[in-house]
């Protein structure tokens, strides 16, 4: 019963069948009708023209959102716990042409107004020291916790008032929003989020995810960034059908949902033992190596985060029956 | 009726099969089962231990072996008109730090030992000009001429003489090695080759290529510059997947075989237009702008490749039947 | 007696100087009094506002002034023979984060206008060409032709017209002036150059040549691109120094037309033996290579250019007896 | 009275002698004889064959060495408050082509292997997180203290064990070892340094550091570099000439004690107000606003560096006059 990532769940079964679908000859790389119906869509659900992109992973959608929005020569801010900072194998620097992550911290993973303020100021305005140009947050955090609209507007204004662009790294944005109820608009750029990447991998898709674009005369150098970095797909409507049938009936959210029920009724049966509140599908408890190895002994899957600490993620495909029997392996503890 | 490129074929079902078959949870990137019986396929196929890699793009497979074989301060000798200096947006500079590609010409876009010694020897060795480190050759060319091992061999001899590494772009391995018949190791590492970018997509893949590498002890900085270029898919099995149904029962070569034919079957009907030799599934044809409109009006989709020229590419999944009329269609001109 | 390069030319004794007179405890890098007075030193020269930032050599000048203008996913638009692809070791690339020449021809390595625009025209306006955003050319030419401004202007014009940036490598640009005897602003910023690398080393300057920006909003990128790439120095007062003392009384003009009027002496010797005309301090003649062994059996030192072709560069300092030696021995080949 | 920076001081005569007596047309580059002898002079000082190259500033020689020991994909160790990390402009990930600064804690800004260890162990090996390949420290640190031999040596060992090459930036180099007494080879290759940053420019020089390699096999590649970079000078010889003149009888180590002892008498006068012991020729004090504005209303000159703290730094040509001023104004705060 594997708990360990969102990332290894199963594809939904709409996807792979709006895979099988679009399996016909077509024009190549985003010039199909699939691929063209992305920025409408994305328009329709986030109730203003935006322009989006499929990539194959969340490290692409990231770091050519922030190569679009930082310069070579300038830093981009965000939590010290950041995907961007520990999971991408330096690739922000590498997309984005040697371009610094500035950390900060904050409860959660999740970024304050007041944290990017002080880094921003602590910087001299001189050529000596590299000049943040931009901001990244990832909603749902590292660590399983949801902005709320006015969070984000928060940072947005932080962010314009140092001069910084505003990327949000929605790998679980589907998660977030199945628990905070917002709107898609209210939590992105009405709140100056500049560019979205909206993860679908995590929650269902097989392997496109969306880079949305509220900055919309970026699309085409990010268009010729993805080339570039060698992710335009020739068969393109392949990955465009996945993004499609994810939106269509709201799936995306339903999973979502599903995969958040889950982690309540594991958050339930851990009580005192959360290392932060549970609001997406990734539930950190306090746990002894002792009760790590009892868990792993009645068949449950998951990675050791810290020292006494697990991390267990949920997924939409997550059977009722192994969550049941973990979250009372849990209360047996 | 599509002749305008291979790249827009529909995926074989058989490659949709295993996508489908591999839809379970299992570990994530290239930890599962199936990603991790590449090496042993591919090792099979080319009678020696070999390193296989997935990627999803063409581009990303030539690039992140020339960044491994080519330092940010080398160039790349290729042709002048090799997909690499032409169709990746400049993706060989970006993958490799500024690396130069130093072009070469020849006919049918193949190129001859002679020119890269040229190449090489008019570099003056000192620190004022980039130094070429790297050759990189398409099998089968642009220009749909397939390479034959002697030749490979040779450019391999000049290439070691001049301290190169070589990097064959096998976007159409599998078409090339249909026309020759000659086995994969001949024309690859017996000849010299170090790493290839071995085509699936354009000949019945949906997003999967692989990347061989004969000098194994580059497996482990390609994977991590897989990663950091954003190409490392969290269900990696889906590609691994449809890599291993192509390789299965050898229906790689079939597929190959198919588009070969129907591309035989055009040429034969083209007869003293052909601008070169067709020994792919590429046909190159001179056509006055009157023939091609005629073409076009009779339902043919193509490109025009140069004043006077069109390009005909065929598919595995080509119907007989519009090739068919295809060809009655030249004979009639 | 040396004719194999400027580049090795003494420094004049009044940069020296200047360089011992600077020489006392002042505000690091270009804060002190010599730095700041290069914009308006510079502005009064060309009669408009410019930003003027010192740097040690022409390569930095150059490329720091591409980085600025082009995109990294950008291509530049030079001649064959221009120095940034022939001589500075991939630096483009490097400072422009992978950008790629764009190679077109014309005699005497000079840029036509008609060569832009059938560059940048054959380019597909999609995404997977690299697109042309800035030309490049040099003046005087890497074979010794120095630009009209009416040529510039013609340049200029196509370059708009194409969405392209112009910068001038003016590593010989006194030499080109000392000649055409038009005025700094006519052959720059009046004909659409947007940055010019002003060239003082091979002038009588010691390690300071300038970079002249007429987009002067672009100053701010390229002082922290220059820290960036480690050309910040510490005690710039000392490069400052250099350049200053070179625009006092006009000595770059006068040092300038010394080398020329040896260039002349030389070829006047030279008939029909040159290969262009000689407008600046570059004199490229046809030699055997026996001829060739009979100068330098007389004490000359000079570059064999091409087979059966010489290259002769004359300094500021050349001593009147070794050109009038020099010029008598060609006589007698 | 100047106590910002020694960046700022003046050159010593020597080295403005030397640049003088330089200025004859030689070989261009570092070709010339000048040029030629730094290998001989710097093997000679540290006891074993070394590479020694030229570059004109600080940056360019730590972002040089640094290129050539982590790979673009790597990250480098270094503490916290490194000139790499905060004084380079992001530099190092412009020469390493994207490289990462992995940053550790220690007083005074020295690095200890304990922090250096645990930095790697946190690493997961995969390839998810940037792999540590360098080790970076500052001798004299940034906070003034000196390196003893066997701390670098302890530094060596654990820099080898978790396989990273290791780099010292020696911009107060002679400070460190005038003070401490050790040679020059006890604390660099005997305790496993790879590449030395040699400073010279805040000691008496003009515009000359020496990159010094102990792998002696990175020379053609930095050399490479160091052109593509822009920082090969074609009148190479001045900037040997300034690094010759601070050798020669040991002049670099005089000019350093002597601004050690302007220091020490800064420091005796300054008593508990020391935050660090005085080691080099830097002195941070604690120190209210109103002390600080004293101090300069008395004439002095400095950098505010942290609240309640300002940084004093004494130059090899700090006059008596003005340190005793100095050590008596702060003995009377």
């Amino acid at each position: 019963m594997r708990f360990f990532s969102d990332n290894a769940a199963a594809a939904h079964p709409a996807v792979i069948d709006a895979i099988a679908r679009s399996n016909q000859m077509d024009t190549a790389y985003d010039g199909d009708a699939l691929s063209q119906r992305l920025d409408g869509a994305f328009s329709e659900l986030f109730g203003r023209e935006v322009k989006a992109l499929w990539v194959t992973t969340g490290t692409a959608a990231n770091c050519l959102a922030l190569a679009a929005l930082c310069p070579s020569f300038g830093a981009i801010v965000c939590h010290r716990d950041a995907h961007i900072e520990n999971d991408e194998a330096g690739a922000p620097a590498f997309f984005a042409g040697g371009a610094k992550l500035m950390l900060v911290d904050g409860p959660g993973a999740k970024v304050t107004p007041e944290a990017v303020a002080e880094a921003c100021d602590r910087v001299r305005k001189d050529v000596h020291q590299v000049q943040p140009k931009a901001l990244s947050i990832t909603n749902a955090t590292e660590y399983g916790l949801a902005y709320r609209a006015a969070e984000v507007a928060a940072l947005g204004e932080v962010a314009r008032s140092r001069g910084l662009a505003l990327h949000m790294d929605g790998a679980r944005f589907a998660n977030a929003l199945a628990t905070t109820g917002e709107s898609p608009a209210d939590v992105t750029w009405r709140a100056g989020v500049d560019a979205l990447s909206f993860g679908f991998v995590k929650n269902g898709g097989l392997n496109a995810e969306a880079l949305i674009l509220f900055r919309t005369e970026l699309a085409d150098e990010v268009a010729v960034r993805r080339k570039r970095a060698g992710h335009l797909a020739s068969k393109g409507r392949m990955l465009a059908a996945q993004i499609l049938a994810m939106l269509e009936n709201d799936l995306w959210l339903d999973n979502a949902r599903s995969a958040n029920a889950a982690a309540q009724t594991i958050a339930s049966a851990a009580g005192e033992r959360l290392v932060y509140p549970v609001e997406a599908n990734e539930i950190f408890l306090r746990c002894t190596p002792g009760e790590a190895a009892s868990l792993r002994s009645a068949g449950f899957d998951f990675y050791d985060w810290a020292p006494g600490e697990i991390r267990l993620v949920t997924s939409w495909d997550q059977q009722g029956e192994a969550v049941e029997q973990l979250a009372a392996a849990i209360t047996r503890l």
